[in-house]
């Protein structure tokens, strides 16, 4: 997989592409990143890449020239990129979608700062426009590594054995249950008495329910996705009574 | 603010740590970050901080011992500090959130990587569980960096005449209108005629309609808690009908 990644702070994403995953998926060969600072791609004098608004109004706005030049150049040769917008007014990122993006061949972000992006951008070149949660951020390099890294690992052999429990999480649908490990008494704290029984069928048994448990009080709006047997529905309608 | 982040991966935080807002903030001394490689705090020769999950099962568990005393190595001396672990179980984080944390003086950040925490970590000295939206990612380090970015562009003084509209998004409750700047024609495709008549009685009013229109298209969702006038919310439920 290729990701080109045009931004205004290349530098940003140094850190990020030089350790754990990511560096891990450029050694074996799965994905390479471009890093393309559009500035570059401006064609006035003074390497301006944003402007006011028209029709007035506070911050500055991303003129189209160096976005658009820079993403034909990126995308010369290649037959289907997808063209990714960062923005506060994209679709909510999900797991789903990561596995969508895990698919292909050839991905850009687009990363602006401070600024919005002129409209034009938006409806002729970008095929996805992808927010990673309800907040504000100061650009879109921050969200573009985390949709990187969620869809870098899900390429074949990235993970390899780092491949851990806490993934289930969207799998399931239901949120992980509490794990411990060593010492089974930290401190007085210890853990608990199921986990060190050696019965398996008990010990999954508490896994299910405190999955349950924790998804119910937690996050019950993802409860209408997960499958779960009557008898769990039953039990869920409980607690949220209590 | 004091924000002391533990991690496996400290150098993962450099690129953005020196770039952009957080490096302003720095400069105006509005913020201080200390990284901290919990390894370091490691009784064990092998300086392990993992292990097997008591139970059984796949994937290796950070064991409570490193991070217990890391967490009480920074919180020396500090009131009340915020104890944050970033993972998948965590609250979905959002701009009140946000605010929520810029009035702290001291945020402690938790990143896993790969592994599950020991339960004993979140109940006893985490204050805090925050997840950065529903997809997988490698470690906590990208979550916390949203997170940290979200918050200390909210300190005093720190945006400066940088703050634009587009953070409006999570303000009216309502995604942001189109933005456009020059050229009025770009390679054929023209600005909206409003936006150059002059007239900012009718702009604002287009705005606000492309503003509500772009939400009640992408983020129904977002509707319930935004202020809308009757023959607005008429107007969305005619736009759903369609």
């Amino acid at each position: 997989m290729r990701i080109d990644i045009l931004t205004l702070f290349p530098e940003m994403f140094e850190g990020v592409l030089q350790h754990s995953i990511l560096k891990r998926a450029q050694e074996l060969g799965a994905f390479q990143p471009n890093l393309v600072n559009f500035r570059e791609f401006t064609t006035n004098k003074h390497k301006k890449v944003d402007d006011y608004p028209y029709g007035g109004g506070a911050g500055m706005v991303l003129a189209p020239q160096p976005i658009f030049d820079a993403i034909e150049h990126v995308t010369e040769g290649s037959a289907k990129p997808r063209v990714i917008l960062m923005c506060p007014q994209g679709e909510p990122y999900n797991q789903k979608k990561a596995e969508e993006l895990a698919k292909e061949e050839h991905l850009i972000f687009i990363c602006g700062h401070y600024e919005g992006y002129d409209e034009r951008i938006r409806e002729n070149i970008v095929t996805d426009e992808i927010s990673i949660g309800d907040y504000v951020l100061t650009g879109g390099e921050i969200g573009a590594m985390a949709v990187m890294d969620s869809v870098v690992r899900l390429l074949p052999d990235v993970l390899g054995n780092a491949s851990s429990a806490p993934e289930d999480s969207f799998s399931t649908g239901l949120l992980e249950h509490p794990h411990y490990t060593r010492p089974a008494d930290f401190r007085g704290m210890q853990v608990p008495e199921v986990l060190t029984s050696g019965d398996h069928g008990k010990i999954e048994a508490w896994r299910r329910e405190q999955s349950l448990y924790r998804t119910a009080t937690r996050r019950p709006d993802l409860l209408s996705d997960a499958e779960l047997s009557d008898k769990e529905r039953d039990q869920v309608k409980k607690w949220q009574k209590d």
